[in-house]
Protein backbone atom coordinates (compact mmCIF):
# COMPACT_ATOMS: atom_id res chain seq x y z
CA UNK A 1 0.00 0.00 0.00
CA UNK A 2 3.08 2.31 -0.23
CA UNK A 3 1.27 4.93 -2.75
CA UNK A 4 -1.88 4.99 -0.32
CA UNK A 5 -2.20 8.00 2.62
CA UNK A 6 -0.10 8.11 5.66
CA UNK A 7 -0.50 5.30 8.12
CA UNK A 8 -2.79 7.27 10.91
CA UNK A 9 -4.80 8.14 8.57
CA UNK A 10 -5.45 4.23 7.52
CA UNK A 11 -5.42 3.30 11.30
CA UNK A 12 -8.26 6.14 11.51
CA UNK A 13 -9.94 4.81 8.60
CA UNK A 14 -9.85 1.00 9.94
CA UNK A 15 -11.21 2.23 13.76
CA UNK A 16 -13.88 3.91 11.81
CA UNK A 17 -14.98 1.22 9.89
CA UNK A 18 -14.91 -1.35 12.97
CA UNK A 19 -16.93 1.39 14.81
CA UNK A 20 -19.66 2.21 12.42
CA UNK A 21 -19.93 -1.78 11.85
CA UNK A 22 -20.24 -2.34 15.62
CA UNK A 23 -22.33 0.25 16.77
CA UNK A 24 -23.60 2.05 13.51
CA UNK A 25 -22.28 4.96 11.52
CA UNK A 26 -24.99 7.35 13.58
CA UNK A 27 -23.86 6.16 17.40
CA UNK A 28 -20.14 6.36 16.58
CA UNK A 29 -18.35 10.07 17.40
CA UNK A 30 -14.90 11.03 15.98
CA UNK A 31 -13.50 11.26 19.88
CA UNK A 32 -14.28 7.51 19.58
CA UNK A 33 -12.82 6.79 16.57
CA UNK A 34 -9.58 8.56 17.81
CA UNK A 35 -9.63 6.58 20.45
CA UNK A 36 -10.00 3.09 19.08
CA UNK A 37 -6.79 4.27 16.68
CA UNK A 38 -4.73 5.52 19.50
CA UNK A 39 -4.54 8.71 18.42
CA UNK A 40 -6.49 12.02 19.30
CA UNK A 41 -9.21 13.89 18.19
CA UNK A 42 -6.77 16.15 16.90
CA UNK A 43 -4.72 14.14 15.09
CA UNK A 44 -7.90 12.59 13.30
CA UNK A 45 -8.86 16.32 12.07
CA UNK A 46 -5.73 16.89 10.67
CA UNK A 47 -6.64 13.87 8.14
CA UNK A 48 -10.30 14.56 8.38
CA UNK A 49 -13.02 17.12 8.06
CA UNK A 50 -15.72 15.88 9.67
CA UNK A 51 -16.50 11.76 10.89
CA UNK A 52 -17.99 11.37 7.10
CA UNK A 53 -15.29 12.47 5.35
CA UNK A 54 -13.06 9.25 6.74
CA UNK A 55 -15.62 7.10 4.46
CA UNK A 56 -13.72 8.86 1.71
CA UNK A 57 -10.12 8.23 2.22
CA UNK A 58 -9.70 5.77 -0.65
CA UNK A 59 -11.51 7.91 -3.22
CA UNK A 60 -9.61 11.22 -2.15
CA UNK A 61 -6.69 9.59 -2.72
CA UNK A 62 -7.52 7.16 -6.22
CA UNK A 63 -7.25 9.82 -8.68
CA UNK A 64 -3.80 10.71 -7.50
CA UNK A 65 -2.64 7.07 -7.15
CA UNK A 66 -3.89 6.25 -10.51
CA UNK A 67 -2.17 9.03 -12.09
CA UNK A 68 0.68 7.99 -10.46
CA UNK A 69 0.60 4.79 -11.54
CA UNK A 70 0.22 5.83 -15.32
CA UNK A 71 2.84 8.16 -14.94
CA UNK A 72 4.99 4.85 -14.66
CA UNK A 73 3.09 2.63 -17.43
CA UNK A 74 5.29 0.69 -19.78
CA UNK A 75 5.75 2.93 -23.44
CA UNK A 76 3.91 1.55 -26.45
CA UNK A 77 0.66 1.07 -24.71
CA UNK A 78 -2.65 1.85 -26.65
CA UNK A 79 -4.87 4.21 -24.58
CA UNK A 80 -7.30 1.85 -23.37
CA UNK A 81 -4.55 -0.67 -23.13
CA UNK A 82 -2.90 2.53 -20.88
CA UNK A 83 -6.20 2.65 -18.56
CA UNK A 84 -6.66 -0.77 -17.86
CA UNK A 85 -2.69 -1.11 -16.68
CA UNK A 86 -3.71 1.79 -14.28
CA UNK A 87 -6.37 -0.10 -12.62
CA UNK A 88 -4.90 -3.23 -12.92
CA UNK A 89 -1.98 -2.20 -11.08
CA UNK A 90 -4.24 -0.49 -7.94
CA UNK A 91 -6.26 -3.19 -8.12
CA UNK A 92 -2.92 -5.81 -7.99
CA UNK A 93 -1.40 -3.21 -4.90
CA UNK A 94 -4.36 -1.91 -3.30
CA UNK A 95 -7.44 -4.01 -2.56
CA UNK A 96 -7.28 -7.76 -2.11
CA UNK A 97 -6.23 -7.22 1.50
CA UNK A 98 -8.65 -4.61 1.94
CA UNK A 99 -11.59 -6.49 1.02
CA UNK A 100 -13.74 -7.15 4.12
CA UNK A 101 -12.96 -3.06 4.65
CA UNK A 102 -14.17 -1.84 1.08
CA UNK A 103 -16.97 -4.04 1.61
CA UNK A 104 -17.98 -2.48 5.33
CA UNK A 105 -17.69 0.89 3.42
CA UNK A 106 -20.20 -0.02 1.24
CA UNK A 107 -22.68 -1.15 2.83
CA UNK A 108 -22.82 2.19 5.23
CA UNK A 109 -23.04 4.52 1.82
CA UNK A 110 -25.12 2.65 0.67
CA UNK A 111 -27.64 3.33 3.85
CA UNK A 112 -27.41 6.90 3.03
CA UNK A 113 -28.58 9.26 0.39
CA UNK A 114 -25.91 12.17 1.12
CA UNK A 115 -22.68 9.55 1.30
CA UNK A 116 -24.27 7.91 -1.97
CA UNK A 117 -24.04 11.41 -3.67
CA UNK A 118 -20.79 12.01 -2.40
CA UNK A 119 -19.87 8.59 -3.82
CA UNK A 120 -21.08 9.37 -7.41
CA UNK A 121 -18.96 12.82 -7.55
CA UNK A 122 -16.08 10.82 -5.92
CA UNK A 123 -16.13 8.73 -9.68
CA UNK A 124 -16.55 11.86 -11.79
CA UNK A 125 -12.95 13.23 -10.21
CA UNK A 126 -11.36 9.76 -10.80
CA UNK A 127 -12.44 9.97 -14.71
CA UNK A 128 -11.52 13.08 -14.25
CA UNK A 129 -7.86 12.59 -13.62
CA UNK A 130 -7.59 9.78 -15.93
CA UNK A 131 -8.54 11.96 -18.41
CA UNK A 132 -5.93 13.98 -17.45
CA UNK A 133 -3.30 11.16 -18.13
CA UNK A 134 -4.97 10.83 -21.46
CA UNK A 135 -4.94 14.72 -22.58
CA UNK A 136 -0.94 14.46 -22.01
CA UNK A 137 -0.84 11.18 -23.87
CA UNK A 138 -1.61 13.49 -26.72
CA UNK A 139 -5.32 12.09 -27.25
CA UNK A 140 -8.01 14.44 -28.56
CA UNK A 141 -9.98 15.73 -25.92
CA UNK A 142 -13.38 13.61 -26.53
CA UNK A 143 -11.63 10.39 -26.75
CA UNK A 144 -9.78 11.32 -23.41
CA UNK A 145 -13.26 11.60 -21.78
CA UNK A 146 -15.23 8.88 -23.59
CA UNK A 147 -12.08 6.78 -22.58
CA UNK A 148 -11.35 7.37 -18.88
CA UNK A 149 -15.14 6.66 -18.17
CA UNK A 150 -15.02 3.71 -19.84
CA UNK A 151 -12.24 2.99 -17.82
CA UNK A 152 -14.38 3.92 -14.57
CA UNK A 153 -16.84 1.92 -15.57
CA UNK A 154 -15.25 -1.16 -16.38
CA UNK A 155 -13.56 -0.73 -12.78
CA UNK A 156 -16.87 0.47 -10.51
CA UNK A 157 -18.34 -2.69 -12.38
CA UNK A 158 -15.69 -5.07 -11.42
CA UNK A 159 -15.61 -4.00 -7.92
CA UNK A 160 -18.95 -4.62 -7.79
CA UNK A 161 -18.62 -7.94 -8.88
CA UNK A 162 -15.64 -8.36 -6.54
CA UNK A 163 -17.63 -6.96 -3.27
CA UNK A 164 -20.28 -9.82 -4.64
CA UNK A 165 -18.61 -12.88 -6.00
CA UNK A 166 -16.55 -15.47 -4.18
CA UNK A 167 -13.58 -14.35 -1.86
CA UNK A 168 -11.01 -16.23 -3.45
CA UNK A 169 -11.17 -14.10 -7.07
CA UNK A 170 -8.49 -11.01 -6.88
CA UNK A 171 -9.73 -7.67 -8.12
CA UNK A 172 -7.28 -7.17 -10.90
CA UNK A 173 -8.88 -10.99 -12.58
CA UNK A 174 -12.37 -9.60 -11.90
CA UNK A 175 -11.19 -6.22 -13.82
CA UNK A 176 -10.07 -8.39 -16.75
CA UNK A 177 -13.28 -10.65 -17.09
CA UNK A 178 -15.41 -7.76 -17.09
CA UNK A 179 -13.52 -5.82 -19.45
CA UNK A 180 -14.14 -9.17 -21.54
CA UNK A 181 -17.46 -9.01 -20.72
CA UNK A 182 -17.97 -5.77 -21.96
CA UNK A 183 -16.25 -6.18 -24.84
CA UNK A 184 -18.37 -8.97 -25.60
CA UNK A 185 -21.41 -7.46 -25.10
CA UNK A 186 -21.11 -4.46 -27.12
CA UNK A 187 -18.75 -6.11 -30.28
CA UNK B 1 -43.13 15.30 -27.71
CA UNK B 2 -45.38 13.00 -26.97
CA UNK B 3 -43.87 10.78 -24.43
CA UNK B 4 -43.14 13.58 -22.29
CA UNK B 5 -44.71 15.64 -19.37
CA UNK B 6 -47.76 17.57 -19.31
CA UNK B 7 -48.06 20.34 -21.14
CA UNK B 8 -48.39 22.60 -18.40
CA UNK B 9 -45.05 20.99 -17.13
CA UNK B 10 -42.96 21.71 -20.01
CA UNK B 11 -44.34 25.69 -20.06
CA UNK B 12 -42.92 25.76 -16.68
CA UNK B 13 -39.68 24.65 -17.19
CA UNK B 14 -39.38 26.67 -20.42
CA UNK B 15 -40.51 30.17 -18.45
CA UNK B 16 -38.13 28.97 -15.51
CA UNK B 17 -34.88 28.85 -17.87
CA UNK B 18 -35.74 32.14 -19.87
CA UNK B 19 -35.95 33.75 -16.29
CA UNK B 20 -32.87 31.64 -14.87
CA UNK B 21 -30.91 33.06 -18.11
CA UNK B 22 -32.13 36.53 -17.86
CA UNK B 23 -31.86 37.13 -14.03
CA UNK B 24 -30.03 34.06 -12.45
CA UNK B 25 -30.88 31.31 -10.50
CA UNK B 26 -30.70 32.93 -7.39
CA UNK B 27 -32.79 35.45 -7.85
CA UNK B 28 -35.83 34.17 -9.77
CA UNK B 29 -38.91 33.09 -7.76
CA UNK B 30 -41.63 30.47 -8.22
CA UNK B 31 -43.93 33.08 -8.00
CA UNK B 32 -42.01 34.60 -11.34
CA UNK B 33 -42.14 31.49 -13.13
CA UNK B 34 -45.56 30.64 -12.89
CA UNK B 35 -46.47 34.37 -13.87
CA UNK B 36 -44.10 33.95 -16.41
CA UNK B 37 -45.89 30.83 -17.78
CA UNK B 38 -49.30 31.98 -17.28
CA UNK B 39 -50.03 29.76 -14.96
CA UNK B 40 -50.73 29.80 -10.95
CA UNK B 41 -48.30 28.79 -8.52
CA UNK B 42 -50.29 26.59 -6.83
CA UNK B 43 -50.43 24.41 -10.98
CA UNK B 44 -45.81 24.57 -10.57
CA UNK B 45 -46.61 23.05 -7.13
CA UNK B 46 -48.67 19.87 -8.78
CA UNK B 47 -45.72 19.66 -11.09
CA UNK B 48 -42.49 20.63 -8.91
CA UNK B 49 -41.41 19.78 -4.91
CA UNK B 50 -39.45 23.03 -5.32
CA UNK B 51 -37.69 26.27 -7.54
CA UNK B 52 -35.02 23.58 -8.12
CA UNK B 53 -37.22 20.49 -9.11
CA UNK B 54 -37.99 22.09 -12.70
CA UNK B 55 -34.62 21.82 -13.62
CA UNK B 56 -35.17 18.18 -13.76
CA UNK B 57 -38.60 17.39 -15.13
CA UNK B 58 -36.53 15.44 -18.30
CA UNK B 59 -34.31 13.65 -16.09
CA UNK B 60 -37.22 12.59 -14.14
CA UNK B 61 -39.28 11.82 -16.79
CA UNK B 62 -35.97 10.13 -18.65
CA UNK B 63 -35.96 6.74 -17.22
CA UNK B 64 -39.84 6.39 -18.07
CA UNK B 65 -39.56 7.44 -21.55
CA UNK B 66 -36.59 5.29 -22.11
CA UNK B 67 -38.58 2.05 -20.67
CA UNK B 68 -41.51 2.60 -23.13
CA UNK B 69 -39.11 3.32 -26.18
CA UNK B 70 -37.65 -0.13 -25.71
CA UNK B 71 -40.90 -1.79 -24.60
CA UNK B 72 -41.98 -1.10 -28.14
CA UNK B 73 -38.58 -1.92 -29.74
CA UNK B 74 -38.39 -4.22 -33.02
CA UNK B 75 -37.61 -7.98 -31.81
CA UNK B 76 -34.28 -9.60 -32.70
CA UNK B 77 -31.99 -6.81 -31.69
CA UNK B 78 -28.82 -8.00 -29.75
CA UNK B 79 -28.87 -6.43 -26.26
CA UNK B 80 -26.43 -3.50 -26.74
CA UNK B 81 -28.54 -2.67 -30.07
CA UNK B 82 -31.38 -2.86 -27.87
CA UNK B 83 -30.41 -0.39 -25.54
CA UNK B 84 -29.02 2.26 -28.52
CA UNK B 85 -32.20 1.86 -30.18
CA UNK B 86 -33.83 3.18 -27.08
CA UNK B 87 -31.36 6.13 -27.26
CA UNK B 88 -31.88 6.97 -30.87
CA UNK B 89 -35.98 6.61 -30.61
CA UNK B 90 -35.62 9.56 -27.85
CA UNK B 91 -32.88 11.60 -29.40
CA UNK B 92 -34.86 11.80 -32.67
CA UNK B 93 -38.08 12.25 -30.54
CA UNK B 94 -37.49 15.08 -27.88
CA UNK B 95 -33.88 16.33 -28.37
CA UNK B 96 -33.09 18.43 -31.50
CA UNK B 97 -35.86 21.41 -30.70
CA UNK B 98 -34.71 21.99 -27.57
CA UNK B 99 -30.74 22.22 -28.00
CA UNK B 100 -30.29 25.94 -26.09
CA UNK B 101 -32.95 24.66 -23.64
CA UNK B 102 -30.77 21.71 -22.75
CA UNK B 103 -27.40 24.09 -23.17
CA UNK B 104 -28.93 26.91 -20.39
CA UNK B 105 -30.29 24.10 -17.93
CA UNK B 106 -26.46 22.72 -17.82
CA UNK B 107 -25.18 25.95 -17.98
CA UNK B 108 -26.98 26.64 -14.30
CA UNK B 109 -26.36 23.05 -13.16
CA UNK B 110 -22.48 23.58 -13.90
CA UNK B 111 -22.86 26.60 -11.67
CA UNK B 112 -23.98 24.58 -8.68
CA UNK B 113 -22.56 21.95 -6.68
CA UNK B 114 -25.66 20.64 -5.11
CA UNK B 115 -27.68 20.69 -8.51
CA UNK B 116 -24.08 18.85 -9.91
CA UNK B 117 -24.35 16.23 -7.24
CA UNK B 118 -28.55 15.62 -8.01
CA UNK B 119 -27.47 15.34 -11.68
CA UNK B 120 -25.09 12.27 -11.13
CA UNK B 121 -27.75 10.80 -9.57
CA UNK B 122 -30.29 10.98 -12.19
CA UNK B 123 -27.91 9.64 -14.57
CA UNK B 124 -27.92 6.26 -12.25
CA UNK B 125 -32.02 6.48 -12.19
CA UNK B 126 -31.88 6.34 -15.55
CA UNK B 127 -29.01 3.30 -16.07
CA UNK B 128 -31.60 1.49 -12.98
CA UNK B 129 -34.91 1.51 -15.54
CA UNK B 130 -32.61 0.01 -18.59
CA UNK B 131 -31.10 -2.52 -16.33
CA UNK B 132 -34.76 -3.60 -15.83
CA UNK B 133 -35.24 -3.50 -19.48
CA UNK B 134 -32.74 -5.81 -19.83
CA UNK B 135 -33.07 -8.08 -17.10
CA UNK B 136 -36.74 -8.49 -18.58
CA UNK B 137 -35.43 -9.78 -22.04
CA UNK B 138 -33.63 -12.24 -19.97
CA UNK B 139 -30.09 -10.74 -19.74
CA UNK B 140 -27.89 -12.34 -16.53
CA UNK B 141 -27.96 -9.19 -14.37
CA UNK B 142 -24.12 -8.43 -13.96
CA UNK B 143 -24.44 -8.07 -18.22
CA UNK B 144 -27.87 -5.96 -17.20
CA UNK B 145 -26.08 -3.83 -14.94
CA UNK B 146 -23.28 -3.60 -17.32
CA UNK B 147 -24.48 -2.95 -20.48
CA UNK B 148 -26.87 -0.31 -18.97
CA UNK B 149 -23.92 1.66 -17.52
CA UNK B 150 -22.54 1.41 -21.27
CA UNK B 151 -25.47 2.77 -22.96
CA UNK B 152 -25.67 5.98 -20.34
CA UNK B 153 -21.89 6.36 -20.86
CA UNK B 154 -22.44 6.65 -24.63
CA UNK B 155 -25.57 8.78 -23.65
CA UNK B 156 -24.00 11.06 -21.17
CA UNK B 157 -20.86 12.00 -23.77
CA UNK B 158 -22.82 12.07 -27.13
CA UNK B 159 -25.37 15.14 -25.13
CA UNK B 160 -22.06 16.59 -24.29
CA UNK B 161 -20.53 16.48 -27.48
CA UNK B 162 -23.94 17.82 -29.29
CA UNK B 163 -24.40 20.70 -27.05
CA UNK B 164 -20.70 22.19 -27.52
CA UNK B 165 -20.59 20.98 -31.20
CA UNK B 166 -22.17 23.31 -34.54
CA UNK B 167 -25.96 23.12 -34.81
CA UNK B 168 -26.97 21.48 -37.43
CA UNK B 169 -25.57 18.13 -36.15
CA UNK B 170 -28.96 16.02 -34.68
CA UNK B 171 -28.12 13.79 -31.53
CA UNK B 172 -28.82 11.00 -33.10
CA UNK B 173 -25.81 11.21 -35.20
CA UNK B 174 -23.64 12.37 -32.41
CA UNK B 175 -24.83 9.35 -30.64
CA UNK B 176 -24.26 6.91 -33.37
CA UNK B 177 -20.82 8.80 -33.91
CA UNK B 178 -19.87 8.49 -30.03
CA UNK B 179 -20.84 4.63 -30.05
CA UNK B 180 -18.59 4.13 -33.19
CA UNK B 181 -15.53 6.19 -31.69
CA UNK B 182 -15.74 4.49 -28.06
CA UNK B 183 -15.68 1.22 -30.57
CA UNK B 184 -13.01 2.08 -32.03
CA UNK B 185 -10.60 2.89 -28.92
CA UNK B 186 -11.54 0.02 -27.01
CA UNK B 187 -11.28 -2.32 -29.55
Amino acid sequence: MGRWAPDAAIRLERAALELFAEQGYADTTVPQIAARAGLTTRTYFRHFADKRDVLFLREREFPAVVSAVLADAPDGLTPVDLVMHGFDAVARDGFDAWREAVRARRRIIRSDAHLRERELLKSSALAGAIEGVLLEHGLESRDAALLSSFGVLVFDAALDDWLEGPNDRPLHEVLRETRDRLGRLTG
